[in-house]
């Protein structure tokens, strides 16, 4: 209670606030002596990772599952949000006899360093003020976040991950899991993401930041301190996020014009149209599970993402010499990462003789397809997993070796 | 003065306030006893459109373009505008020999009904409280707009427009003009946009309104009798805008990844990227030129407009007994008011045989492109108007008939 106190916070008015420094998932602290050494030349330490397992650890342990999460998703996978109740993100994929099967399958999701549900993010106490770190935390990058989950995966002994997954942003880090740490890492399998980051998506977050900033409430960042929160800047960072996620088709099919709950137009500025309300609804319930500033450094973070610009501006010489297989995943209407950066990915793998296998689905739903109910997803997924550990001889379960 | 001393404001400290209240275009003032019947059901009365000419009217009146400006456009399409300096919104189509070509054709560019460059809006002064309408302003529908410039033709003494054109909202009322008034348009000429506003676009309009009331600078749209200005919010609604207006492979094309005047990240929150110091700056100007509440009020109306819906759900019925000559044009990159919404208004008309031609002209600019240089544009627009006014038989210039 008393970082809370601290933080000059009610708990149980922001449950979010609550998770960022005192995690209801697991979690471990690495000490001052075990600093992190950020990609921006800072070090980090002490610093935490939260993170979620599900499944049984085999005797070799090689049966391991790194899932990363996506900008606004965090460790609960596969088991129900601690401040929403809600189901995990990922539950349609993740789980007993899922296409990620725990019965066969040690999941580990970590929380993103720079996240606001337990790992070390803006939300965290700063050791050497005991205020939130707030716009003193360091600008982390994508190569960050993943060196923390090394970090992780040291910890709980696992010398290689029979498989790194995870969508958008999550992608990312399968990506710079795969080109860093090559030889951790049996296959991989990055999910409607791309290589770097777009113009039009660093515009998108830059819209998103500056909605943010422009709330008097988020006090230069300090808000934490002040016992306020941006809840109308970070609302419409996530209504203009959230139409980037959709496709065209999926919001016309899914609301087209349809008036909410009215028989005709009230000549105002309510909610009138269904997606208008939608909209709202997506904005406000968000504010009540994520943190401001969290959301500016992830964004930040995806928008510097670059793979290969860190590989002398050539994609392929992020992977020359992989031994890891691949099995790259997008989707037909995904305009936030559409297809053909998919295809980059590929191409670049292609170039240094990599085991790749490529999937492109057909769906309407957009970017958030891989999140949803995706029949060919669930096939593709399972197949490749299966695949995989049969070629990795892997033993199921944790019976003793 | 006295009108913007009533509105608690210093008229040097937002000019186009200035412009709002005493434009400095020709304008007509509709008395009292002429009110203007709103699809609300509201009457609006007294109101004012202001306007620009250009070119001189021949003796048989017949040579009359009416040109619709788009969401924040106004009437200033061919000469410098009066607050910020610069050239007309449209020059490279408008003007002596251009494409538009002010030397045959009398040229009309009315800002709309609910605008904030002199015709009547939410910045007027309200004549029953002597202070600016803000809210109390009625919402009104593109078809509202056009009648508006319905009462400006007559003002003029004009019967028939030979031509109604406009590009993106622009488009929505030459074809509101073209399904309410076909007597009057000889030939129509609808640039990218559509016959109904999509749900995303309705979705995009949304985020940006919930932008401008999230200001607390807004004042409940109160803000001109307070004389503060939500700088922050409209700033945040036209950079989402924005990027709505440009392609992905224009953004990509123009920024890239490109750092602004810097060799490295900075590991902060500054501009780094051209695209994010490029979008601040189209929201900071937008608002020393336009005014929040216009932009709520406009949005709105584009949100509201359904053709088909005004026509018992068929597009064609709008036009039906039309014998108006017509011209389509799309943009292949234009996602905003995409190929297929075009496709179906030419659709409409085939089915009541009217006379169309459509043209999807090829640019990666987005839909932007009807304002830029497109040569095919300006080739298509040129051709339209010559053979129209070879059909029409028109004289040109103020010769006597």
């Amino acid at each position: 209670m008393s970082t809370l106190v601290q933080a000059g916070l009610d708990p149980g008015r922001e449950a979010h606030v609550g998770e960022a420094v005192r995690p209801s998932s697991e979690y471990v602290d690495f000490p001052e002596s075990e600093p992190l050494d950020l990609d921006c030349e800072q070090r980090l330490a002490p610093f935490r990772v939260a993170y979620k397992t599900y499944g049984v650890l085999n005797a070799q342990r090689s049966n391991a599952i790194l899932i990363c999460h996506a900008l606004t998703g965090d460790q609960h996978v596969a088991s129900n949000h601690p401040v929403t109740g809600k189901s995990g993100w990922w539950e349609t994929m993740v789980g007993p006899g899922k296409p990620i099967d725990t019965t066969r399958f040690f999941v580990i999701c970590p929380n993103i360093l720079g996240g606001c549900m337990g790992s070390t993010g803006p939300a965290s106490i700063d050791p050497s003020t005991g205020k939130a770190y707030g716009l003193s935390f360091p600008v982390i990058t994508i190569g960050d976040m993943v060196d923390a989950q090394v970090r992780l995966v040291d910890h709980l002994g696992i010398d290689r991950l029979f498989c790194v997954t995870g969508g958008s942003m999550g992608g990312m880090q399968v990506l710079e899991w795969a080109a860093r740490h090559k030889e951790r890492v049996f296959s991989a399998m990055p999910i409607a993401t791309a290589a770097w980051h777009s113009s039009q998506n660093i515009a998108f977050h830059e819209v998103g930041r500056q909605a943010v900033m422009a709330d008097p409430d988020w006090c230069g960042g300090r808000y934490l301190e002040e016992a306020r929160v941006p809840r109308r800047g970070l609302a419409v960072a996530r209504m203009a996020a959230h139409i980037t996620y959709l496709s065209e088709e999926a919001l016309q099919r899914k609301f087209g014009r349809s008036l909410q709950d009215r028989a005709t137009k009230t000549f105002s500025f309510n909610a009138d149209f269904q997606v208008e309300s939608y909209l709202r609804h997506q904005g406000s319930s968000f504010v009540d599970r994520f943190d401001a500033n969290s959301y500016l450094y992830i964004t930040r973070a995806m928008d510097y993402f670059d793979l290969a610009a860190e590989h002398g501006d050539v994609l392929a010489n992020a992977f020359r010499g992989t031994n890891t297989r691949f099995c790259v995943v997008s989707f037909t209407s995904d305009w936030l990462y559409p297809t053909r950066e998919s295809r980059e990915i590929v191409q670049a793998l292609n170039a240094v003789a990599a085991d790749v296998s490529f999937v492109e689905i057909e769906s309407d739903k957009g970017h958030d397809a891989f999140l949803l109910e995706e029949p060919e997803l669930f096939a593709t997924v399972r197949g490749f997993l299966g695949a995989a550990a049969r070629k990795a001889g892997l033993k199921i379960g944790a019976e003793k070796s």
